[in-house]
């Protein structure tokens, strides 16, 4: 039996991954996916090509790992909880996930890119990010329901509303505009989802 | 000097292009844009396929024409006046324009799935249908400031709020759930951006 030249080759060493896909996120967070590059991603990690390849064998497959690798928001398994519901979707907007918002909005921008390009980043970045939290503002939403702070009749409202951040963010991205804004995403809060409930 | 093949070929016939364009809108209202051929074109409208490549050399380059035939929305040269912000927001939903909001919001859901595969066609929805609909809802809404049936003090909030139905229903589409129904659009309207504007 032959042995063939790949399975010579030392094992792939797993501890750099975290690295490496770290590194991804800070290209994302950089530039468009188009420019985004796998040669970059070497120079920056001090790997040959081949050894990237051999694990991923195209942007794609980095990304994807890159963004599974990340996870979900962690606000989806533990709520924040600051007394009121403002504070408690500015926390979310604040959130230390993924380096902070700068690094984070930045990010987000750069997959949005990504996922005009390729229908399989557009659905992790769906199931694993946008749905993520349209599920915490949902949860953050009938919780102040709940605690009086949003009447009980507009309870109908919170679905469409839980909704209304990630779809603007999306929108933003995709028109071409940068990375979501702070004073974006507080705009959002306050003149669309607080107002619409009657939240003062 | 030689007369090349194709410059012997009888003058294209413009005449059937409405026909034609209207065809493709018809198949992206009732399918994914993967799944509209020009073989079904051609078919429908009883041309050869040779006729429509000769016109549209690819599937992208007739769905922008269609888009592009289409038009803008006509209440961008015209807005509603129906003596309140609601009706007039209910009348730009209720539009005749490309058939009615059955055959209308269908084409949308086509062009969005085709939007995902092309860049061009992403930018072309953008600008002629995405963007007009912001300006109409912006427009419609300070008009209602305007006449005092939303308060002066929410003036602020109107840019923001007048992209939320076409970012919602973009998002309603990215998705995967479907054209958008005339209930959701309503929801919209009464629990997001009038809510929002404290209009009754």
């Amino acid at each position: 039996m032959e042995i063939s030249p790949r399975r010579t080759g030392r094992p792939y060493d797993h501890s750099s991954d975290d690295r490496i896909l770290a590194v991804t996120l800070d290209l994302l967070a950089e530039r468009d996916y188009e420019r985004v590059t796998l040669d970059e991603v070497a120079a920056r990690t001090g790997k040959a090509k081949t050894t990237l390849y051999r694990r991923w064998p195209t942007k794609e497959d980095l990304v994807l790992a890159a963004v599974r690798a990340a996870g979900r928001p962690p606000e989806a398994e533990r709520l924040p909880d600051l007394g009121s519901v403002r504070a408690d979707l500015l926390a979310v907007l604040d959130s230390p996930w993924l380096g902070g918002p700068d690094r984070r909005l930045a990010i987000f921008a750069g997959l949005s890119s990504a996922t005009r390009g390729s229908e399989r980043l557009a659905e992790v970045v769906r199931s694993e990010v946008t749905e993520p939290y349209v599920e915490v503002y949902r949860r953050l939403l009938l919780r102040a329901v709940d605690r009086g702070e949003i009447a009980a009749r507009l309870v109908a409202s919170v679905p469409v509303l839980a909704e209304v951040i990630p779809a603007m963010s999306t929108h933003h991205l995709a028109a071409g505009r940068g990375p979501v804004r702070r004073d974006f995403f507080v705009s959002l809060v306050d003149d669309v989802v607080l107002a619409a409930l009657q939240v003062r």
